[in-house]
Formats: C-alpha cells, structure tokens, sequence
C-alpha cells in the first residue's frame, strides 16, 4: 500500500512589496536580486495576521477544498519557528479557532480526539511532522493526518535578510493510497550542532539598563528581577555560513539516504524540491552536486566541451561558467525551475517553503499540460541549527484533479501592493488597524485581563 | 514483538528549597503543603543550568549508565516548554555539548545521521515524542530512539504557583524487546484549545512605555519599534481552571482509550502514573474518576458501608470523607502513592513529571522488594492548552537490573539546601557565580558578538 500527501492547500497573506521597490530604497541592484536571486515580490502579513492565524487558515482552505469531515482527522502536526507562545502550541490556536468555525457543520469539538502539537526545528520542522505523519498512518491505514507548515520570516530593516523575508502558510493531508505523492519510506538525515541561524532571546542586565536609559528593569516588571529577556522575531544569522551549513547537510544527507537506497539523483529524480530561503537558493546550492553528478555519470565531458577545461587555477570563473551553461540551464529548467516560480513572489516561507516548492512545481506542469504521473521528486529539506531531510516521493496519476483545486499564483496575483513607507511601518508595529479588511481567520485581540493575559482571539 | 523503554535516567539540580522555609516565609500552612499537596522540597537550577544542560545532562547519563553507542541511536527527541530558541531546538544544544563530550571515545560527530528536534506542548510534549519514537522503531525493530524531557518549572514569586516549582530531565531509550516496561500502541486523547496555562510574550507599546518610564523603546532597541515583547519564564494561569480541564481531558482520554481497547481501569491497571504539577495532584484529581469505578464494578457500598451514604444535599462533606475513607487510602497507596515520592521533593518538573514519577514507582518498587513483573501501568499525561495522552505499559521481568543503576533518592538526599534568600536571589537572576562548582554539563557563556549573539555554550 502507498502512503504520501494527499491533497494540499495553503495561505499566502494579502500584501505584498515589491522587490524593485526595495531594492530603490536600500540602495541595492533590483537586477542582482531578480536574476542572482530569483525575486520579485515578498509576502507581508497584515497586522492582525500571526502564524497561527496563517496555519487556521490552510487547514480551513485544505478541509473546505477536500470535503474532509474534521473527526476523521487523527492528528494535526504543526511545524513552525514563529510560535506564539512557548509553552501553548500555536496548532491549538489553529485547530481551536477551526474548530469553532465549523460547528455549525460538524458539531462541536470536532477534533475533540485529535492530537495537535508543534515541532521545532527552524525550517525543516514541518518535514519532521510529515516523516512522524507518514509513520502513523502507515501503522494503520485507517488514519489521516494533516501537518501544517505556518511562518513569518522577518529580518531586520536594512539587513541582508530584508530582501528575502516571506510568510505564509501550508496544510497536506497525509493518508494511505494518496491522490498526489507516494512517499516512500527512507529518510536521508544530517544533523550538526552550528548557529548559522537562530532565534533567541536578548538578555538585558538591570545595570547596564539602568546606566544607559536611566530607569531600571525593576520599574519596568515591578519586580526584583535583575535580569529580562527580549524576544524579537528576527533572527541572529550568519548567510554566508548559513549556506555552508545546507550545502554540508544536504550532502550528507544525500549520502545518508543512499546507503539506504541506493539511487541515482542525478537519473532517478525528475525534480527537486528545496527548502527555499530564496527562489534560486536550491539551483546555488545545488551546482558542486551536480557537478559531482556530471562526473559520476560520466557526462562531464559535455560540459567541458562547452564551456572548457575544469582548472585549479580559475575554479571560481570556470564554475561560474559552468552555472551560466547551456547544459546547467538545462539541467535547471526541467527539474528545479518550476519549484521555484512561488517563491520568487512569496519570499521565504521557513518551515512551509519546502512545500510550497512543491505547489508551485505541480501547479505549473498543470499549466504546461506537462504528464508528470509517476515522475520522481526529490524532496531535500534544511534547517538552520542544523539538519537535513532528504526523501522520495512519486506523483500520482490523479494529482491534476487534487492541484486543479487551488491556483497559487492566481492569489498571488491579486494581492495589494504596498507602499514602501507602509512596509516599514508594518514592520515596526506602527499599523494598528489592519489595512485591508479580511474575510479569512484574523487575530482580532489579546487578552489584557490578568490571568488570561497574552491570551490570543481570533475570527 | 514488544517496544518500549529500555532504559532511563535522570538529572535533577544540585540545590533544594525547603517547603517549610517557603510556607513559613510565604504565611501558607506547611502542614497544608506538605499533608494536602504531598510537597517536602523543591529542585532549584543553579545560575549555569537550563533546559540544555539538564537535557544534556540527562542523555549523557543514560549512555553512560547504559553503554549505548550514540551512532546506534537514530533519534533524540525532546519534550520541553522551556525552550532557549525560537527556532534552534534545545535538543540541538543537549546533543552538541553530549557528542562533543563523546568525541574521545566514539570520534567526531557520533550523533551525525541522528533525528533530533523539540516537540512542543506545555507538559505532554515529551509524551508526545515517546509515541513518535515508539512508532518510529516499531517500523524497523532494529531502529533506537532516546526521549528527553527538560524543564523548568518557574513561577513568580509570591504566586500560587510558587511552592509547586521544580525542575530537572529524564531520558529514556526506546526500542523493541525493552528491559523496563513494554508499551502497547493503544493511545487515548483528548484536545479542547483553552487558556488555562501559557506563557505568552508581553507586549510593550512605545508609547505606554515611554508615558510610564520616561525613556522610548527606540532607544532600547536602537530601532523605530513601537512596540517590543518580553519574554518571562513564568507562566500566566488559573490554577482552579487548569485543574478542571487536567480532570475532564483525562477523563475524556480515559474514554478514548477505551473505545479503541476494552479496559477495566480499575482491576486491569496496577499503578497509575501521572504527569504531577505537585505531588498529590493525581490522587486529587483521580478521586471522582474513583467514585464512578467503584459505581461501575459493584464496590460502592464498601465505600458507603465506611463513610455512609453519598448525599446530595452534603455531597462536598460526603467526597472529602470519601477521600479519607481507608478504601481510597488503600487504592492510592497500592496504586499511585509510590509513583508521587520523587515528586515530593522535586517539584513540577513539566515534561519530566510523568517519567519521573515513573522513576519513582520502579525505585521504590525494588527498594520495597515488591515483585511487580507483568505489573500494568496506565500513564496519564496532561499538558494545558490543553490535551491529555492515556497508555498502558506492562513491568518487563528484567526491570530490576535497569532501575538498580540509578538511585534518584540518593541524588536527592545529596542536594544542598539554600536559604530562602539565595532561593529568591536565584529567582531574580541577582547570582551570576553558580553556588556549586558542578562537575556535569553546565552552561559556561552566552556569546555577545553581533551574528552569534545569543549562542550558548556548554561545557
């Protein structure tokens, strides 16, 4: 018996900013950040938008598209880095507020035995869902599991993230005999210790808070605390390292799957998924792999023979030529390109850009009329801290029926532009009233009372 | 085939409070404390410990007690609300510092192709990762899993939470055939998304901020923010309405469970295990749950023979003589009480509760000389937010052998005690030297410079 994804959906905020705008503004090439790195526009979350209001709903749009009755559902894995809270999983307030938007249908408590949880790992945390999912329903071919990918990936103003910050979100139901992709069992991993990206909190010391802004800490909490933390959204990182670290993982984790499966990347998979922490980071990434590819298939001559001689003395400018070739692009075109034409409007999405890669990808062999049944994909996942997960899946023949439900690029384009001064004021918690009037899942307010304070709302 | 845990440990934080000196300084009866809620001492983390290092902690002696070779285990995943990141997982920090400390005998990156991630969901989250990994190995039998659970259970001062702290991980190792207690694949749930305990960011806006203190969030941040969250450690929460949801999804679970395996709770289950915010809280919450068993198997009027017949008009009077009935007493004393021991002087551990009560009962079990091979134990976890997970586990006839290699109340017995304003000193993070030079894993600096900031290291 087959066990994959079965159908999928997703939420992509409202607004959006342009990149040339950016670009203009930060005093950087628009034509580097086009060609080099594949964008166009970025996702920005409204004001009373959040990643649990993301994640509610993708998990609406996904049961709404499918007719899935709630109560049949088993679990809803929920992988994110923005979390809300550190001790609540964010899933509840998606499958809460779901849930109550359904009792008119299903009754209340509709996922009253359902398990919901969140798992960490920064963007490959939802992969770890769907591995946990697949081993669930392939225990019992009865269950259904839907996992969920929900991020806002903010960087700082003027910093060298800014450009690819994205958000949105991905829900997939996972089943037995699935409509869209089989996965099969084997999961190549490489774990390593490193902060090439993380999220933690500032520590302020009441002294030196004291000695620069003149009022102390213990003012601030009416406590004695001689110490308190700040949580930011954006993260500390290091992109330079950050990209040798996926690079490292995802050999390794090639290697990893390998001793278990021995496949032919290079042959064997039509396409190629990436964690996409912007739309060409994959195909970047991907160039000394393939090149390895090349030589291990003895194929490595054609590109000599196009662009000359590899040489120790000019590597850097014979790889550079070596990316810019006929035979690269190729490579590129029909087995990475597709996957990346979402992200170059979305920006980064953390744990659901891996899945949304797959969106785009299906969606556009729907629009070529390509027939990609039984077509391989490799799907190679990263997360920052760091690990990799690489894994198989195969199309299905009924996936045009499943991916014909949706329309990425059709909710792309009828997002609102805006400006680049309300870009910043977004980004500053300076807009208070939402710009545009949604007709999804909002936050609508937060708790203030004392023993519920924090406490998050949505409608 | 049976799956289970093989193996587990432990670490518990070297210094203790003493609940009396907490009551007495607080004006709370300690007779209250200690003869209502069963609390005698609580774990306190010295300024160098955390989630991690405890974590860490807690698998390095696991391997250690249990030659386990690290390349062996394809696994680590951990339970925690107490998480360092936002994006980095805990784990990540716990099994960096253990392969690095590993390196001299089982070489460089012994954790390589290992799974490692953070599962969140308030106190059930490592409960949650125990079911993953045991599905994970009974795919593949030949497969190894280790669980941790670390926390830190940390209230404001002066709260009602505050006598209920505590702290400290245990670990354990999954796989088929285990030596300590087989776990039947039947899971129980119940989700219902409520507020009952969280911990939330508190939002600051600049202009309350700079109307209170005089000095604007830009300057803190050095940014245009108008806003900027804090992050506490201690929860908010409503203890009464906590108690209320722990009992109905409990219930509920009980009911789920069921519905998939016909149990007689009552006669079939020798020992519950539960996930304890304070000693006592099991026997508390069990006791109507216990009414309605004896109603069920035909013993209510042994109960009513003892303490006369429940009444409606004095129902309240009536169940608190029913919870000092001999009959109760004896059931919990049979039962639950041996699992509630390590609890007494530990305190809420979070994630770890429920193992460590585990823990708790295998120890006293064999110091008692008590033959409990073939022994069911029902394990009912609870996490706020809020879900519940029920399972069954059978006591493996080589259990005695696992559990002489750890000693918890020698561990506890060691601890030093501190005085009351230490404790509060420590609470309010005015002690930056720890009190004890410790000889485990501890946490040694946290990186300053910019694109590393926050980084933690261990050693």
């Amino acid at each position: 018996m087959n066990f994959g994804i079965d159908s999928i959906d997703y939420y992509i905020p409202k607004l959006s900013l342009s990149i040339s705008e950016l670009a203009e503004k930060r005093n950087i090439s628009a034509e580097k950040l086009h060609k080099g790195l594949g964008l166009k526009s970025m996702a920005l979350v409204d004001s009373d938008e959040d990643a649990a209001s993301m994640a509610a709903n993708a998990l609406l749009n996904l049961i709404n598209n499918n007719n899935i009755n709630p109560s049949s559902i088993g679990r809803v894995y929920l992988g994110t880095e923005s979390a809300l809270d550190a001790s609540k999983p964010t899933a509840t307030y998606a499958v809460g507020t779901v849930e109550k938007k359904l009792e008119h249908k299903f009754g209340k408590r509709c996922f009253r035995n359902c398990d919901v949880l969140d798992i960490t790992f920064a963007c490959v945390g939802a992969v770890d869902a769907l591995e946990n999912c697949m081993d669930w329903v392939r225990l019992n071919p009865k269950r259904k599991a839907i996992v969920i990918a929900s991020d806002i990936a903010k960087y700082e103003l003027g910093s060298s993230g800014e450009y690819t910050q994205g958000a949105g979100a991905v829900a997939i139901l996972v089943k037995n005999n699935p409509d869209l992709i089989n996965i099969s069992p084997t999961v190549g991993i490489s774990t390593s210790h490193v902060g090439d990206f993380f999220k933690p909190r500032r520590i302020l010391s009441n002294s030196s808070f004291k000695a620069s802004n003149g009022v102390s800490i213990h003012e601030i909490t009416n406590s004695k605390k001689e110490e308190i933390e700040l949580f930011f959204e954006e993260p500390i990182f290091d992109g330079y390292y950050s990209n040798n670290c996926y690079q490292e993982r995802i050999n390794e984790g090639l290697e990893h799957f390998y001793n278990q499966k021995n496949t032919n990347y290079f042959k064997d998979w039509d396409h190629y998924i990436f964690h996409l922490p912007y739309a060409f980071h994959g195909r970047r990434m991907l160039l000394d792999i393939w090149l390895k590819w090349l030589k291990e298939n003895k194929l490595f001559f054609q590109l000599e023979k196009e662009i000359g001689i590899e040489t120790k003395e000019n590597y850097k400018e014979w790889k550079k030529a070596a990316s810019k070739s006929s035979i690269y692009k190729d490579f590129i075109n029909k087995k990475v390109a597709d996957g990346e034409k979402a992200s170059s409007n979305i920006g980064n999405m953390y744990t659901a850009s891996i899945f949304m890669s797959l969106i785009s990808l299906l969606t556009i062999s729907l629009q070529k009329n390509k027939n990609i049944t039984g077509n391989k994909i490799g799907f190679l996942s990263y997360g920052s801290g760091s690990k990799s997960k690489i894994f198989e899946g195969t199309v299905v023949k009924n996936w045009k029926n499943k991916i014909n439900k949706i329309n990425i690029f059709k909710s792309l384009d009828e997002r609102k532009l805006v400006d680049f001064k309300t870009y910043e004021k977004l980004h500053n918690s300076a807009i208070k009233n939402p710009i545009l009037s949604n007709d999804a899942i909002v936050l609508t307010s937060i708790e203030t009372k004392e023993n519920k304070q924090g406490f998050r709302y949505y409608s």
